[in-house]
């Protein structure tokens, strides 16, 4: 294979770990020899150097920006991924007489439960799965219970593309925000806590963001596994352990990439929904042929999911897209079909590419 | 500063993250924009993708390679360092009728052996804090309880600079591995378990290696954290979640160079001894004036530490070797003085120059 072609970029519609900004690329290239001022790479330096401080630093005030967070709230750099959110949140913020509550919209919020039950008692209080997962809830489809520490949700479910359009309500809300993180403003001061695993809208894998309210912390169980304990976390402000120095880096590169190109969480909304729509137009002018996995009003912004009545069509579907350089668009194997991940980094130019190889696809196929 | 000044490496000392090999950084400099054949960034693909696959596969089998390791074990990649392992050994592989025994030889096994101790009953059976973590015990300053389910030592403490140069007696014991993984041949049969975090000798901070005798996640209780479990880790081949693709990528890359450069671990230790008597000779050449940490008998190859009668001549030892482009000698936080780290990247010339500095730094302050 010739140079030009094995370093030639493609569109990535990769769930996660996904596309990020190439801008954001070419300064890690650039700075990988030695990070400006360091004399070291930013994977040689330490976690307690002054390098690092500013960097720890900058990622933590501008996700305050972009994300309005008061000094209510913590805001941690973890490992361990969604998986080990999973325990740690029914661990440290419920009990068995008090346990958390779950709207099950999904794959991610079905193991979310599953594992909360297991550990602490959590319960389901609304399952989309005789739906087939393809919407979330209204307000009076589940209880209130009074004596819930926290009601979870996953506000975008990445393996179904079904996304919360508002908030549930409450002000004990846990949010897994994976798939949506930084995609649009958020109201943090309504939720307990909310986690964001980095590989798809801020990072690479390996980091794990969690903002959690400061009461909370004074409740957490002494006898917990020691990583697993918020307040360690807390108390040593992300470095209990070493954190995942070069993930924080690029998350920051991220953050400062929304910043200086889009300015707020609004503008990177409105980006975000005329490229959805973009997709879901194609799907809508031709119903029959793509069936789309979500219904109408549940729609994700970042997940965009469909199928075809005949199955065959899909691998089509996919091997064509891959002739016009569009890689990744298979759904996810527990469910088959399609899937577009279109985060934040996915440009206007790769979306609209999809979606007039859609229209030139059904136009052919569509019988 | 101008542009040369600040991208100009110096010689870094760092305890960890640490010094990495210039080739591996380049290589990864070099593909940040699109991993060959992959069409988009390492940080950007599916760590269920071939090229990733290719990736993990890799590094398994070159760990395996340069380890000698069975196949009667698995090799995980996780995430949350040392700190996590502190609880997923005991909590794993012993239980409050059969704890594990724990060597405490420096500040590590310290918070190990009080974590084990916590969860699930760990026992100290040799504290060496009475001799201020200055050496290493032998066998017959311990027992070997029947009742025991492993025998835990940290081979190498980072802080103090202390390393087991024989392994104690037993097959039934656990390593942290941390801080000279890699850095000489190791005999992996006679151990329960093995670990190390990569941000010494093998990668950056967010990757933990596990070596783990497969009989033994038979035993492992179904009540743990999911995340907590090595089981899950093993039946999903390290995808029970997503693994730091990134991190996984570079320890490949590193240990691709030690096979290149070096051959095999035989031939690293044998660099690494070098390299570490070029220090221990001008302490040994200045013994009043560079007052050594460990004893001669259980000296580190990886971290040289060391201090002076006079705390103030280590602050003006550290600034002039800044001077002569050697960066972050000072000793951990908890202990002071002098730490060198000289894992497998870091070159000969890096060593000379700072043994020369040493040896003139002696003869200008020794009175």
């Amino acid at each position: 294979m010739s140079q030009s072609l094995v370093s030639e970029r493609v569109y990535n519609f990769s769930a996660g770990p996904a596309v990020l900004p190439e801008e954001v690329l070419e300064r890690i290239r650039d700075e990988m020899m030695c990070l400006p001022g360091a004399g070291s790479s930013i994977l040689e330096i330490s976690h307690r150097s002054k390098p690092f401080d500013a960097i720890l630093e900058g990622a933590d005030q501008r996700l305050r920006q972009l994300l309005s967070i008061s000094d209510d709230y913590s805001v941690l750099f973890l490992q361990g991924g969604s998986r080990l959110q999973f325990s740690m949140i029914p661990m440290n913020i419920s009990t068995a007489e008090r346990p958390g509550d779950y709207l099950v919209t999904g794959s991610w919020s079905q193991k979310a439960a599953a594992e909360a039950a297991r550990l602490s008692g959590g319960r389901v209080i609304f399952d989309g799965k005789p739906d087939n997962f393809c919407r979330v809830p209204e307000s009076s489809e589940f209880e209130n219970n009074s004596d819930r520490s926290f009601l979870y949700y996953a506000a975008n479910e990445t393996i179904q593309g079904v996304q919360f359009q508002d908030l549930p309500d409450g002000n004990d809300l846990v949010s897994d925000l994976s798939s949506e993180f930084l995609s649009r403003p958020f109201d943090v001061d309504r939720h307990a806590a909310i986690y964001a695993c980095a590989q798809k809208n801020a990072g690479p894998a390996g980091l794990t963001v969690v903002i959690i309210r400061k009461s909370l912390l004074e409740q957490v169980p002494d006898n917990l596994p020691a990583y697993l304990n918020f307040r360690e976390h807390d108390s040593n402000g992300s470095r209990f352990n070493t954190p995942p120095t070069f993930a924080i880096y690029v998350t920051d590169l991220v953050l400062q990439w929304i910043l200086d190109k889009f300015g707020s969480l609004e503008s990177m909304q409105a980006h975000n929904e005329s490229k959805a729509a973009l997709l879901y137009d194609v799907i809508d002018e031709f119903p029959e042929f793509y069936i789309g996995h979500s219904r109408v009003e549940s729609r994700s912004r970042m997940n965009v999911t469909f199928r075809f009545a005949d199955e065959a069509i899909g691998d089509q579907f996919k091997s064509e897209a891959a002739e016009h350089q569009m890689q990744s668009l298979g759904g996810h194997r527990s469910v088959g079909g399609i899937r577009a991940s279109i985060y934040n980094a996915m440009p206007v130019a790769g979306v609209q590419t999809l979606a007039d190889f859609m229209r030139d696809f059904a136009k052919k196929h569509a019988s």
